[in-house]
């Protein structure tokens, strides 16, 4: 297998330590959109540690505590790059994994083990950038925030945030559904919290009841395929995170929502269907949204060692992914399967 | 036929001089959604002059020209009529024809003639409200603007001003889309010229080219179903407003919208299906709208007259009306009938 390329004066190269299991890694290892590239090395819930830094990089040093999401590179120069939403480049960004780099070699994600755990992501922000604290693609994780908590942040965790974060589900008092409770749905609860909101869990599922809120502290759940529990939660929602991407109605859901309220769908059903009534009758939209934006995931990694916000994972090493992605598609997993990277097969 | 109620200390009663036919003149005279009480009067895009006003009422005096849409009334004391939105009343709002009214009886829309051809709507905002501008459901009408021409504003007008407004698309430099070129259409078009923006409308007949152009001012006409033209367009609209209420993809155009757009739907086709990739990809929204709020009402009203804003009517007679009504149903008018209720079968 290759390596990744040489580090360029804007790189930094890591160590991986740890890396989150998403659906995402199913996807492009089973070929199901038909563009793999193998040898397919998946994985973008990357964190580790600095190794080797560019000559123009500043801001991390070898030693610091980094994560890697979902894209490692972009035109940096379109009107995206330009605020900070990279993942929708105009020319498309360089993603983790499957994807053709800078230098024509297909990118490697962070199942990569050893004597090949390393990554090398583009770092460096252009001169003319004013913040300094912005970093692009590579992202620091608190020192006391643990790695292999920090990984799922970075694909699952954002995927969340951003929506919230651009729907104003950050303030205090405003009630959120959340479809689903797997690795996104369970963050989205916890990030619902620490704003204030209130939450209701929405599964179809019963034995996820008790830990949505015991353990992760939704205020409410409700049995989806339940009339009489859907009834009485008509016009209470100001937003809906729709995490599922098995095929589901969803009038259902749009009825829930108050008026001018948003449905976001993060996961990936085959279809989505609804009667036009659902969005007329109070101003009601149905958006999505794909991971999110390189400032706000360093916002979000912050916010979530400020809180201290853990996703709840499942530690695996490498030699268990085979079953571990079985599990995944059958949704046996609370909440999120971490790969200890640095640990596996030395 | 029973006329409307007394009226009473806050009421404004009007003599209607001109009425617009909308397609929900349609549904509700041919029961379509099966709710329709007879006798029946339509017609809730209505001009006219002040004949009589009640104790409390102020702000107008008889003689005023004014106009009424799509309701009469609403609770005036919920989340939704706080900010002005009573058309999403909580307790739903009063419409002006087919609809309760306070007293029980059934209202009487402006398609009423001699000797009838009065209306009474609630005029009057509750003493707390800080606005003395704002006079709820009765909207003053500029005395230079023809009362003919303001008829269509009254639902067509606010229709598409409301979302247009609500998203940010007053801003010169942003693109718009329209589809389809009917009385909501044309006037979409219009206002989009007047706030500075890049027009394109969509529309499936090239019969329609000419006018788009020419005579409302649109700066692109592409044809629907023509791909090469359809795909020139890609990533290129800030917004698209959806008039077609017959059935019609959604996918080709939500293709059309730059990262983060929205099309509103303010037409009723029999579904909205689309596929989750071109919500997701791009972070945009399909999102729904109907009519729009009192204050908003008014400054549409005052807009176009300061802008020289005028539909394009056909003025009939009423009885032309159920001509008028088949003509509609085919899309053949431009763009939008009025009746002369004044000097009807006197």
């Amino acid at each position: 297998m290759k390596k990744c390329r040489a580090v360029e004066s804007n790189d930094v190269s890591l160590k991986i330590t740890h890396c989150g299991v998403c659906y995402a890694d199913v996807v492009w290892t089973r070929n199901k959109l038909g563009d793999s590239e193998y040898p397919l090395v998946p994985g973008h819930e990357i964190a580790g540690i600095v190794k080797e830094v560019g000559s123009n990089v500043h801001h991390f040093k070898v030693g610091d505590h980094v994560g890697v999401g979902t894209y490692v590179n972009s035109c940096r120069d379109c009107e995206y790059c330009g605020m900070d939403m990279d993942v929708y480049c105009s020319k498309g960004s360089v993603r983790t994994f499957n994807s053709v780099d800078v230098d024509g070699t297909i990118t490697k994600g962070g199942f990569i083990f050893f004597p090949f755990h390393r990554i090398r992501v583009a770092s460096q922000r252009f001169l003319e950038t004013p913040s300094p604290t912005l970093k692009r693609y590579c992202f620091r994780i608190p020192n006391d925030y643990p790695l292999a908590a920090a990984a799922p942040l970075l694909c699952a965790g954002i995927t969340v945030y951003s929506p919230m974060m651009r729907h104003k589900m950050n303030q205090p008092g405003k009630s959120l559904g959340v479809i689903g409770l797997g690795g996104l749905g369970h963050l989205a609860v916890k990030f619902g919290k620490a704003f204030g909101l209130s939450v209701t869990v929405f599964s179809t599922s019963i034995t996820k009841k008790d830990e949505a809120l015991n353990k992760l502290g939704a205020d409410k759940f409700v049995i989806s395929s339940d009339e009489e529990q859907m009834k009485a939660m008509v016009n209470s929602l100001n937003f809906v995170i729709d995490t599922a991407s098995g095929d589901h109605p969803f009038d259902p859901y749009m009825k829930l929502l108050k008026t001018g309220g948003t449905l976001v769908l993060v996961g990936v059903p085959s279809e989505v269907k609804l009667n036009p009534i659902s969005l007329i009758m109070g101003m009601k939209s149905i958006s999505g949204s794909a991971t999110g934006g390189t400032k706000e995931r360093q916002e979000m990694l912050d916010f979530c060692a400020a809180q201290k916000i853990y996703p709840e994972i499942e530690i695996i090493p490498i030699e268990y992914i085979n079953e571990a992605l079985e599990r995944l598609i059958k949704g046996d997993v609370k909440y999120r399967f971490v790969i200890n990277i640095e640990n596996s097969l030395k």
